[in-house]
């Protein structure tokens, strides 16, 4: 039961840096003795110390002799910052909790297996399941080289993204508008389809009460039609990268911007595949999309999609396009499966949290 | 205070009876004397007594000088039972505390009148909001002379009720569908197209673990096209009544089952309005309607909705009839308003339950 609740502490310093890690994982530790706890701490940020290091260093020499909760398994690589382990040992931690597995190939444990050599006992699994959700992107990134994908829709009850005329604003309330905004700062980029650009002309920034984290903006645009007016280009807000394809005639009005870059993508059939594994390489590892409907249907039948966020609306509008749109299916058994992570009221609306199924699950 | 701990315990006793008092409305009472519950009711079906008589009988002799808490004003009249306000006084209640006031033209406001005249004191509005909500079918059906309609539907996360090639089986999971019959177990009566008759040839039975009640099952069938052989014809489980249109031939193999009637309606643009009008006259207070997209639509378009249960399932299909379709709209402006009174995981599955905007409501 102490290793639950201690853990269940450390989960929550992991979280709290929930959005701000990015590539690196989700990490909380505490440290304990005699039940006490004599240190605790979070990683906060790439290439500033992990979180068993803020934990040893408020324990101080009283860390000699105590037990150590950690959510991931401790790094034994020199990354950034030194090995973990290193200093685990040499604090001298009589034991290591450990919630997840690391899956980083230079990890993966290792760590475990490196603290057991300097004798110390090393438990491993104790909400485990917690630990992995919460790093579920961080997972996904290492395993696949592609960021999480997050789509993000706001429907009417009877489904629809917006009227047959394209009306869509606004479907839901400004609450809901609120809580997409919170969902942006903790994303390390955010995607729409061109189309959305020469609609809306949005901003895509993050706008709350205490400002927020700006992500990366992604423009698809396989024939280079965003204007140089659009705001995207020219408010230097944040950095905006479009992505067309090769054959496309560049536009050199879009890159006077500084801020603002185009790739180029040589495989019109794969593209969206491609542009993920670019933007992985670029260190992006957490893609919100708020795409409409041709946006959202095509990661959905690449299967790249991960989760989905839609904002319910009270209204009924009889018409308009969907959430997902495919004329191939004719049987409810050839449906795409997904299942529901969460579900709750956002001012006047609903929001619905789900998880698409990967392949193999029931 | 404790005027709204022994109402809201009223009102638990008023909701124990849901789904079997029609057309009678919920009603809990309570009778308290220092402090003390000296007696408790509820009224369970119609034509027996109300919950004023069951709570008064509990208390006896000791009611003389006790305050008596009741959800609904108490009857003044002589209906199927004697008025309640004849009992309230000569028991000697000195006090009594009323939620809802009754809508019913030959109670309202002359049952407080009697008991003010009586020398008892009468507070009014504790807890009203709950105990209006409580009986908000019952208040529908005294005011407009018409049943309180609940839509029922189940969908996909992008709004279909079906494949482009009418499969539905199944959207939902079995927990969701167990919960359809305990919501039909609350309605008096259930109604489908003839559609839905041809297509999946449905009992509409309550089918409970505990066996449950059979709502009366109604068929629109503007054209008298349900067969003989059908379910709803000839199980015999409980009255079927067919509603069509006057200028339509007559089935007579339809009518020769004894729990089977045919009822003609005259003129086919106010159809569904005088269906709902004459069920209604045969007491039918509460239409549970399980309808596909056309009849969904047609109660929504001609405004007589008043509550929806929406059963979510987590899957995408992309291709199907929505829950609503109406061409004439092209703005959100014109777009349908409810409000959301509940949502919740069922299965796998959400449910979300909504209430139609009234005209004037914003």
């Amino acid at each position: 039961m102490i290793d639950e609740n201690m853990m269940k502490l450390a989960l929550q310093l992991a979280q709290s840096a929930e959005g701000q890690t990015s590539p690196n994982p989700l990490v909380g530790a505490v440290c304990v003795k005699n039940g006490q706890i004599i240190g605790t701490g979070a990683h906060l940020k790439a290439g500033t110390p992990h979180a068993e290091v803020h934990a040893l260093k408020m324990a101080g020499a009283a860390a000699f002799g105590a037990d150590l909760y950690v959510t991931l398994e401790p790094c034994a690589h020199h990354g950034q910052t030194p090995p973990c382990t290193e200093l685990i040992i040499s604090s001298g931690i009589r034991r290591v909790i450990i919630a997840s597995t690391d899956p980083n190939p230079s990890v993966n444990g290792r760590g475990i297996e490196i603290l057991k050599q300097a004798g110390i006992e090393v438990s491993t699994g104790v909400l485990q399941e917690e630990a992995d959700y919460l790093n579920r992107a961080f997972f996904h990134f290492i395993q696949n080289g592609k960021p999480y994908v997050t789509l993000k829709a706001a429907t009417t009850l009877d489904g629809r993204l917006a009227t047959q005329n394209g009306d869509s604003k606004w479907i839901t309330s400004e609450t809901s508008r609120t809580d997409v905004h919170q969902l942006r700062h903790t994303h390390d980029a955010i995607l729409v389809g061109v189309d959305t650009v020469l609609h809306d002309n949005p901003f895509l920034t993050t706008r709350l009460p205490h400002g927020g984290k700006n992500p990366i903006r992604i423009i698809l645009d396989r024939q280079l039609r965003t204007p140089e007016t659009a705001n995207v280009i020219i408010d230097g807000a944040v950095e905006t990268i479009i992505f067309t394809l090769e054959s496309t005639k560049l536009n050199d009005q879009l890159t006077t911007y500084s801020n603002v870059s185009i790739e180029r993508i040589p495989d019109s059939a794969h593209f969206l595949e491609e542009v993920l594994t670019r933007l992985a390489q670029k260190g992006i590892m957490t893609l919100f999309v708020e795409g409409g409907s041709r946006i959202h249907s095509s990661f959905m039948n690449a299967r790249l999609a991960d989760e989905l966020y839609l904002y319910v609306a009270p209204k009924l509008i009889g018409n308009g396009p969907t959430i997902f749109m495919d004329e191939t299916r004719s049987f409810m058994a050839e449906s795409e499966g997904l299942s529901f992570l969460d579900v709750k009221k956002i001012g006047n609306d609903i929001r619905i949290h789900a998880q698409f199924r990967k392949e193999g699950e029931s």
